[in-house]
């Protein structure tokens, strides 16, 4: 029998063409909501701060807005007074129900922000209070680890980063092959095994990534994290760089994720060269070009769409490992230890 | 005989004072700057980087100024087209000479920004081309954990603080407190021998904070995995809470470090409880209430200053536990392996 998990990666394909279908004809709303606002701040946690961090490299790096992650703290506990008259607030949660989230996009608003909401649930309490709601149309996700939610919720962020692009049809002929791609990564299973195997031996796991792939390596490690339960590292390929490269050793696997294209190329393949010379225990390669390709112990293969799509498929092929990881280990992968599928920050102020 | 890294501590409560005493009078400096700003963009790796995320959440809760760090590859790396006419760039590295924020910085000018740089060396190429220099009057420093350096920068993210708070003033007779505040914490070692007893039986190791006091956790965890080389997690309280916190176990150790007054004081003593019941091998507690300290197996003094200045001493019972834990484990706090003094994210770029 399947897991729900896998059932529901199998849907994303489809989730995605109806969430483009659905969202592409608002982007003259997005523009005309954003037109006296000069930068862009996400509010999110978990797997869509994931999809954040994704949608904050597109949009300064394909549509010149300036873009970051807000600290929900300084809303919800201090309450700060800041003055967000210029400000785009885009808040992010599959369920629209996280307190934290609701709670920080109201402060916004009470200070000026203008809002968009990205969620599942059109009629949550985040998409009610916002100002323009982006809807995923993932359908209901019922096993606990986000899948097809959060590739809806890229899929949203390519929307965003194209209505506020000086030419928003750009990527539009290669954004209709992106359903296909995701179909191709979930028909590929070589070297998933082997993979499996890899991390199944591993005491630790080390996921790498930069830029505009940078959400989809923390992705990849929340994801076995929280569900094959291994304590795992998340860390763009600078901050390894700065100091934690240090802690590599035989015990460590790592996992890195490449595109095949853009500036990132040389500095991926150079890490995983500089990791193998340190003995990490076993090198998982997703995409990149044959020079990475050939630094990895196991490759699995990336969509073949540029830097800027890419997140969109490139998460697959970490999602295949993490639902066959926890089957591997005896876990439940719809259901991980200590979970739940609307996820609150401060359990105790509920 | 003492290691370099711990005589380089004891420097501290003077070289804070000397930044103060020449920093505080380029308040108004630092205000004319920001005039037409509206908002502190960061650019930062390592150390620094955490120096950073207090000057953030200082910048928003104390002086109402939108803050947030930079990704600097969106400059070094994708050369992007960001309007950053209304944004004051705030650049903070020790030695002033690390490629990537110096080129960070450049990309900003080019692109409107006013830049102030926070360095430990004035005549550095980070200094040379920057509107203005706040120097860290820390002396040089010689062992590759920063230690007086980094206090140093904090001291530097207050002066910025206030400069741009609507009563610039009103911490000032605190920060009179803060060197001998960092004295006190130097001369307090109870607890210290049990803590790194604890942490050099558990096979990893999680550092959590919260708010102003999130980059205290965030610089205790990077030293500690870089200098002892330990698998070590610095982690918000939040994203902790959001899912990495199914994996606590019997292995881990966690290191909480809360402050003694302001809005987070009630959830760090609940996530203390709350690891406690999840079974955690044991639980170092530094600062805090007394709620939050009884949940704590082993608890450590934190500083009598404010939330708002609590971090500028609060890191130091963590130094005290990184230097002993590396002596411990038979390695050189002075000289960790792997790293080197001016930190260079692109090896294969200089």
């Amino acid at each position: 029998m399947s897991s729900i998990m896998w059932t529901e990666m199998q849907q994303q394909p489809e989730a995605v063409a109806r969430t483009l279908e659905r969202l592409l004809p608002l982007r003259e709303q997005v523009r005309s909501l954003a037109e006296d606002r000069r930068s862009v701040m996400f509010v999110a946690r978990g797997s869509s701060d994931n999809a954040a961090v994704y949608g904050r490299y597109l949009l300064e790096t394909h549509a010149g807005t300036r873009a970051y992650l807000a600290a929900p703290s300084v809303g919800t506990h201090y309450d700060a007074s800041l003055d967000l008259t210029d400000v785009l607030v885009v808040s992010v949660s599959q369920s629209g129900e996280t307190e934290e989230i609701v709670a920080t996009q109201d402060w916004a608003t009470r200070h000026g922000a203008k809002t968009i909401a990205i969620t599942n649930d059109e009629s949550s309490a985040l998409a009610s209070s916002a100002h323009l709601v982006l809807p995923t149309m993932a359908g209901q996700e019922r096993a606990v680890p986000a899948t097809k939610t959060y590739v809806c919720q890229l899929a949203a962020m390519t929307v965003l980063g194209t209505a506020l692009a000086p030419d928003p049809e750009a990527l539009d002929d290669e954004l209709t092959q992106v359903p296909g791609a995701i179909e191709a990564m979930l028909a590929e299973d070589d070297g998933i095994d082997e993979a499996v195997d890899l991390l199944a031996g591993a005491t630790g796991i080390l996921v790498s990534g930069r830029g505009l792939l940078l959400g989809t390596a923390l992705e990849i490690a929340l994801k076995l994290e929280e569900t094959c339960l291994r304590p795992v590292r998340g860390l763009s390929y600078a901050d390894l760089r700065h100091g934690p490269v240090a802690v590599v050793s035989g015990q460590l696997a790592a996992v890195l994720v490449s595109p095949l294209d853009g500036p990132m190329v040389t500095g991926m393949a150079s890490l995983a060269e500089d990791l193998r010379q340190r003995g990490v225990k076993g090198l998982v390669g997703i995409g990149g070009t044959q020079q990475f390709r050939s630094a990895c112990d196991i490759t699995l293969s990336g969509p073949r769409l540029s830097e800027a799509l890419a997140p969109l498929a490139a998460v697959v092929p970490g999602q295949l490992l993490v639902e066959k990881l926890a089957l591997r280990l005896g876990l439940d992968p719809d259901a991980p230890r200590g979970l739940r599928k609307v996820t609150q920050t401060d359990g105790t102020r509920m």
